[in-house]
Parts: C-alpha cells; sequence; structure tokens
C-alpha cells in the first residue's frame, strides 16, 4: 500500500490537526473530536453542521468557513461520524439561532446525525435537517436506501451558508438548502479503485480496460461496466443520465461541477469539461459557472463525476457571493 | 494506459479549451495557439508570461489572471513551448510597459523563452527574463544544467505578479521575482510514476515498497530510492535538505507549501503538512501561511513536494495581495 501516512489508525486524527495547523485563520480544531469549526465564531448567525466519513477531503472540513459551513465532522475513513461527536459540534457551533444539518443519503450517517439531532434537541438546541441525494446513479446501494449523495453536496453547503451569513432563519436556511436539492444532479464513473488506509489493499478491482459507470464515491456498485470509453463519450453519458432525471428547458441556467475522485488529473478533468460544456451550449442550456478540481474525492480512485445545479435568481445570488474557506474563495 | 482522454495528440488543445470553456471571466485561448491570457488586458502594467511542458496543471494556466500572470504558454506534455507560441503570447499581453518571463530552470526551456525574447525584442518590445531553480534535491538533471525549477515557482507568478499589478516597473518586477527565487527552496518525493498520454505506459517504475526522494517533476532521477518511509520521516527528510541549504534563523518568517503531484490525497498532504509545521515549531520559525494542494503536479505521480520561501515585509504584503485566477484565489 503506497500511502504517505505514519499509521492507519491515525489517519484522521494526523490529518485533522494537519488542516488546522495549515489554516489557523480560518478552522480550528474541537478539543479531543474530529470536528474542524470556524476560527471565528462570533457572528450570531444560524449554524450549518456539515461530515460525514473521511476519504472525500477536501470535503467537508476544506469547506468549513464565512459564507459556507460552521462544523465540519470527521467519521473515520469511509465510515459515519459518532453521534457524540456530531452533538460536540453542534453545540459548539449554536450560538441560539438553531442549527442545519446538512447531511449526504447513506444509511449510516442519516441514523447518526437524527441520533446527534435527538440528543441536542434534548438539551434544547433547536435543530433542522436536510438530506443530499443528488446521484442519478442509481436507486438505493450498499450502504443507502434512496439515492446516494455525493458531490452536489457541497453546492448546498455554499447556498444555504450565504443565506445563513446573510441573517436568514433556521427555516429559510432549510428551504433554501432543500430547494438546491430539488436542483442539483450529479453522477460520476471509476477507471481504478482505492485503498482505505486500515484495509491495505483495493476495495474492487476495475480491469486494465475497464471503467465503471455511476460508481459511488466508496466504491458502491454503478450501472454498468464497460471497456474504457473516451473522455467525450464519458461526458455524454454522465450529462445524459442527468438530464434525464432533470430535463432543462433552452436558456435556462445551470452551474457546472466537474469533480475529480483524487488521482485524476487536472488535465482530464478539463477535457472532460471541455465536452460538457460543448453539450449544453448544443442544448442552448445558459453556463453561468463552472467549477473544476477535487471536492468531493474517493482517496486516490482515478475517475470524475458531474453535477448539475438549476439556478434561479436567489440560487445564483446566493452561488457567487463570497465565501473563505480552505477550498472554496 | 487508463486516462479520461480522446486522442493522446489532443490532450493538449483540448485542456486548453476546455480551461477557457469552464473560465471565460478569467482566461481566454488566443487563437490557433495553446495559450492561455487574461480575459481583462486593458490595464497599463508590466505584463508577466510563464509557461512550460503541460501536464503540471494547475501550472501554469490556472495562475492567469488579476495579480498573477498576464499568459501562460502550454507546450505539449513535459515538452517546452515553442518559441513562435511564446512570442504570439509576449506580443498579446504587451501593454508596452514591458513584459517579464518567468521561466522554470530545464534547458529546453530556457532555449526556447529567450529565443522568444529575442524575436520579441526584435519588435520593439522590451523583455526581462528570471528562471527558476527552487529544487534542492539535485544539481544538473536529466534536462537540466543547474537545479531545476518546481512548485517553488508559484510563489514567483504570486508575487511578482502583485508587483505588477501594483504598476511597478519592469526592473522592479525582475527584482521582486529575482528575490523571490533567491528566498525559495523546494524537494519532492515520488511513490509512483506517470504516464505521458502519447507514450502510454509509466516512463520509469518504482517497486510496491519503494519510494524516491528528490525525484524530478518529469520522473527525473532524485537522490535516492529507499523503502516507503512514514509522512512524518518524509516531512522530515524534506524539510532538512531544504533548510540545510537555506538555513533559517529563529524568529524568520516563511510561507510553506505542501504541493500534491497529482495522485496524492489530500488527506496525505496534511499529514506531511503536520509534522511539517511540528517541525517549523520546534526550530522557531514563524510560519506566516501555508498552502496545501495542487499547485505543480507531474500528471498522476502519487508524491509530493515541500517548499518554503523565506518572507520580509513586501513578500509578505505581496504574496497576500488579492488575486483572482482560477487556482489561486
Amino acid at each position: 500500500m503506497k500511502k504517505l501516512i505514519n499509521h492507519p489508525e491515525y489517519v484522521v486524527q494526523e490529518m485533522i490537526e494537519g488542516m488546522a495547523l495549515a489554516h489557523p485563520q480560518i478552522v480550528k480544531k474541537l478539543p479531543d473530536t474530529h470536528v474542524l469549526v470556524r476560527a471565528d465564531l462570533s457572528k450570531e448567525k444560524v449554524a450549518l453542521v456539515s461530515g460525514g466519513g473521511s476519504g472525500h477531503e477536501p470535503s467537508h472540513g476544506g469547506f468549513v468557513g464565512t459564507g459556507m459551513l460552521d462544523a465540519a465532522v470527521a467519521g473515520e475513513v469511509f465510515t459515519s461520524p459518532t453521534p457524540d461527536q456530531l452533538l460536540a459540534a453542534i453545540k459548539a457551533v449554536d450560538r441560539g439561532k438553531g442549527v442545519l444539518l446538512v447531511i449526504k443519503n447513506y444509511s449510516g450517517d442519516v441514523m447518526n446525525f437524527e441520533m446527534a439531532m435527538e440528543l441536542a434537541e434534548a438539551e434544547g438546541i433547536q435543530v433542522k435537517k436536510v438530506i443530499v441525494d443528488d446521484d442519478v446513479a442509481v436507486k438505493n446501494s450498499t450502504y443507502t436506501v434512496g439515492r446516494r449523495g455525493i458531490a452536489g453536496t457541497v453546492f448546498v453547503h455554499k447556498i444555504a451558508g450565504a443565506l445563513a451569513e446573510q441573517g436568514a432563519s433556521l427555516d429559510e436556511v432549510q428551504k433554501v438548502a432543500e430547494k438546491v436539492i430539488s436542483r442539483v444532479r450529479s453522477m460520476g464513473m471509476a477507471l481504478s479503485p482505492c485503498t482505505i488506509p486500515a484495509v491495505g489493499k483495493p476495495g474492487f478491482e476495475i480491469g486494465e480496460d475497464e471503467m465503471e459507470m455511476g460508481m459511488g464515491i466508496h466504491g458502491e456498485p454503478g450501472i454498468d461496466r464497460t471497456k474504457i470509453a473516451s473522455a467525450d463519450e464519458v461526458a455524454s453519458t454522465l450529462v445524459s443520465y442527468i438530464l434525464e432525471d432533470m430535463p432543462c428547458r433552452e436558456g435556462e441556467r445551470v452551474a457546472v461541477m466537474i469533480n475529480g475522485l483524487g488521482a485524476t488529473p487536472l488535465m482530464e478533468l478539463y477535457i472532460v469539461n471541455r465536452k460538457v460544456a460543448k453539450l449544453l451550449q448544443e442544448k442552448q442550456i445558459q453556463v453561468h459557472k463552472t467549477f473544476v478540481g477535487e471536492y468531493m474525492t474517493s482517496l486516490e480512485m482515478a475517475g470524475c463525476s458531474v453535477t448539475l445545479l438549476k439556478l434561479d435568481d436567489q440560487l445564483t445570488e446566493l452561488l457567487d457571493a463570497p465565501a473563505q474557506t480552505i477550498a472554496w474563495s
């Protein structure tokens, strides 16, 4: 196993320490937890808490900061964060205006976040939740009932975070998060597997001349395993699945995210974007903004996902609002 | 060869198109070239042009924009850009205040940039150059006389770009670039090789339990091939080579860059940073700012480099000045 680590048992702990040491102006580590919270929590506002298994960096700690999340809770690699750590995060960031939990739809995550929600409510904190399920590839999966939540979650962080920063109420922030969820769709594909440090060998195999369309960010099965196709063919397939699920009319405005899963070079992501942009142009769907890079990864998996978010005026303004985080600024 | 591409012959062309399509507010493609220039070239100022072989993204096109480069010229993968494309870039961005070329120290790059410089001067454009050679690993290498230029180059783009944006003269911008070069040192290491698309197989091999310290960003030989060490040991080795070459006294201020070579997860880069931060703390070297991510990659090579830049008041202010580019903002 070729990894730059010290010991598999300490990867999450040491990563969180490394993040806090790198960006003390933006985040700090909550003592005795794997929770990153904003360095400055003085502003009275609705707080946003997200999190999930580690191995998807920069999600979610990279999106803690002004205009996005107030706290991110990291579980062990590909493992849901525990209710007690989630509760610690909620308590640390609540300023009396309520807390919104942004949960990716995996059964373990949903269960643990809901448990933390109950515990927090029992302590008098007002908590609401949204569940992101943007992955159009498959319904029900290894760890999920319903659709999985993947890179589109980052748009929820950005837009709900911007509205919270403006002083909106918990109901309003929840409502805009639900609106994003109703208008965001993603799908991914993988060329190679990844290795959980504590396991030490790849979780699955993909043949030297194969790829898997619709693969999940933990290596959950996708739709189809085929011979490697060209970047243009991959882009076309991903976009057509997304638009079949969420039709876009001529003249509609979208934000596009081309997300790398970890080992895929930016060069390849931009080659994919070239085709995605051309496909959207042909359909006269207007691209307001494009994000290309690593937003929600799967350790060193090779592959990418495409996300489309249908914008209206409110979402456009909130997407464009300033943010100061590690991975979005 | 597992790559998300269409045809090896078109990867650079299609990547540049994909970048221009993704970020029209920031960059545009110079027709019939592999040159990205700022979308807005209206400001009268000294222009900065850099470039080099492709495969190191986001270098250099990702650093074109306000406060950094005016143009980036992309050669074929790991191949110097041609003098005619460099000349086209110089002519496109010159606003009568002169042009500074930022060259990484590879013999082919230096030769082609110098040829373009002569051609531009023959057309009456004032051009100066700086050559970045921050890699402390080896003197003289496969493609280089003297030291190689690697990730420290991005600090030259940032700081010289900020001074040019403030309206400084060509001499002043060259002088500050030279100052950065005299105060920046880097060293890298690799866990796995990368594959040039047109070649179709890895340029070299590294055994399953091996790593190479001091490897160059094109896979040039390093100092030492050893058994894989821990992240802490790797960080210690890289920092000690850098500080041996450029001693830092107690209380001195530095900027730190932990740069991923392509396939190494952010998780691992932050684990490396944790140790680098601790080592600098122990030596009472003050870290002004830390950058962790992909700044100068080698396609899908696994590994990282560490860069230290010694700051003074001028460099600190210019490093912190605003910039609006694809990969630095």
